[in-house]
């Protein structure tokens, strides 16, 4: 089978692998409907994190169950199923308390010994702990909407439950990333009142728009803040959805924060000091890190489903697998936000 | 009238200033039954925060009205009022958010133009949204319980409720000084099934048993928190209250708190650097900050009038207030947990 093997920085090729299959009774087999590249792949593609050897890459995807070993009860051969980027067993304490994404014995998609998800298979571990189905297998063009879920829509989810969004809300987005984008769609979604976006590129601002910002700012750090200000009758935003992870990113959220509101934050961390001096006097709090995707997938396929959000907008570059180190050089110059990939 | 007066590090003296009186229609006069000091006023004991001048300082009061201004109308002269260790409106945008300590026109006392605490008179802008009476003048017995709500008690409570604990939780507390040990009753009374104190001093230790500590744990850094897991059945614990300050405190908070926690953070940030990764990598929120004593007073209130809770028990030396110096050494040199002060 082929599969998506990184090689060394910019060099990211679909190559002939082993094929996969089941190891344990707990595994189910996938076989790939869609997978797409994460703004997060894009480290190890610049380089920022150290590729040691070649190895399978890729977190996100959906498809169709082609197997399943003894112990799996929850999906079955034929079931269209969407995955989270990591997998989890779903029995351990912190699966039980929601925060699957800690798994103790989950781990993200392409780690040592297992498989990446830009591919044409992937073996997944606790298929019951990990996958969830549709209740028929949906329409080919609800796929992107899907397979949006398996990242980037969860975590700006995830950034909107943290920051504690509630109905009638002023709610900042930092980053116009296709997760930031996602957390504008999510704060919308909950009932926020005004969704501001922070966005320097027409195309964000107008997808921006079409899920539910009610304002775009262009102004970083200090103008962004004083923007905030103004535009919430000086007290700041209810809640910052942070999408970035980079020490300026970050500083902004806080600081454009009312006294009192929490900083839900999706963007991985790079070199980011919080200023807590500030989110002390404020009260400002932090909270978020890696999204449980699975505590969120139930609600938000229903979601999809119904036709109530259409996360999927955030592909607008779609190409065959065969292509993906083009998909990879598109996000890395920006002339995509996120790309899909179809075997 | 006699005020404390710092006037350099290691110099605070009972000193004769100007009598207080009332400014603006919004004022009380209060005259003082009993103030405290507070282990943040060490700090310009100590002369970590610069003396630039002579200063009145304490921030931490309980006494009878003697006079209100024309436009106060929820306390009479003749009550008994405790004061949060600041000052707010009780109208601005975050006053009616719950943050009080955040109020656009309040601050602490003893800032630059207000009154400290340690003194025999203050006057109280904002009368109305700053002091919160008792029915009736209460039992001298109960006037140190109704003192610590000025400050420890309610920061200990505004920790609690920041770490969000509920019944039934596994709440571990980092600080064993007033508001840590306030911090130990607030998740007691808050219904925590099992808490733990971190302190290697006996008389501390004894004292946190009494507020409701299930365990001690002697051990600092990496031992108290293998510990902590070891308790908590390997998970972490459900919820952290970080009540010191310290860079290796709010570490230890962070590592022992079970992924998805929050460490509910009041000890004021001295040179903390927040372990953003670990943070990120286990969904380990941090809020906090400087308490809206104001938010918590009623209910607390209400706890010591009913005797749910005696806060009082941190103080530990009682001086009248002209021996206000003696008080500061004792607790510099942690003879004392906490000295209160009668005029």
């Amino acid at each position: 089978m082929r599969a998506t093997v990184i090689h060394a920085p910019f060099d990211v090729r679909l190559t002939e692998v082993a094929d996969t299959g089941l190891q344990d009774p707990t595994d189910a087999l996938v076989r790939v409907v869609a997978s797409c590249i994460c703004g997060s792949d894009l480290w190890s593609y610049r380089g920022e994190n150290e590729v040691l050897e070649p190895r399978r890459i890729g977190h996100e995807f959906v498809g169709l169950v082609e197997a399943v070993g003894s112990d799996v009860s929850t999906v079955k051969v034929g079931d269209f199923v969407v995955a989270p980027f990591t997998f989890s067993d779903g029995t351990c304490p912190n699966c039980l308390a929601g925060v699957q994404s800690a798994c103790v014995n989950g781990t993200a998609w392409g780690a040592q010994g297992f498989d990446g998800a830009q591919a044409e298979a992937v073996r997944v571990p606790f298929a019951d702990g990990t996958l969830v189905a549709t209740p028929t297998v949906p329409d080919d063009e609800l796929v992107p909407s899907l397979l949006a879920l398996s990242d980037v829509m969860a975590t700006g989810w995830h950034a909107a439950v943290a920051a504690r969004v509630r109905p009638g809300q002023t709610v900042v987005v930092v980053g116009d990333g296709a997760v930031g984008l996602s957390g504008v769609l999510a704060a919308s979604r909950m009932g926020a009142e005004r969704v501001v976006a922070m966005s320097r590129h027409a195309s964000r601002q107008a997808l921006a728009r079409d899920f539910g910002a009610t304002d775009v700012i262009e102004a970083r750090g200090e103008g962004a803040v004083a923007a905030i200000r103004e535009l919430s009758g000086g007290v700041g935003a209810d809640a910052v959805l942070e999408c970035v992870g980079t020490g300026e990113s970050m500083t902004t959220a806080v600081e454009a924060a009312r006294a009192g509101a929490t900083v839900g934050y999706v963007g991985v961390p790079h070199g980011v000091e919080l200023p807590i001096r500030t989110m002390f006097g404020n009260n400002v709090g932090v909270a978020g890190g890696v999204a449980p995707v699975r505590q969120y997938l139930p609600q938000l396929m229903d979601d999809v489903l119904a036709g109530s959000i259409d996360p999927g907008k955030v592909f607008d570059l779609t190409l065959p697998l065969a292509e993906v180190a083009e998909g990879y050089a598109a996000m890395h110059e920006r002339r995509a936000i996120k790309t899909l990939l179809r075997p």
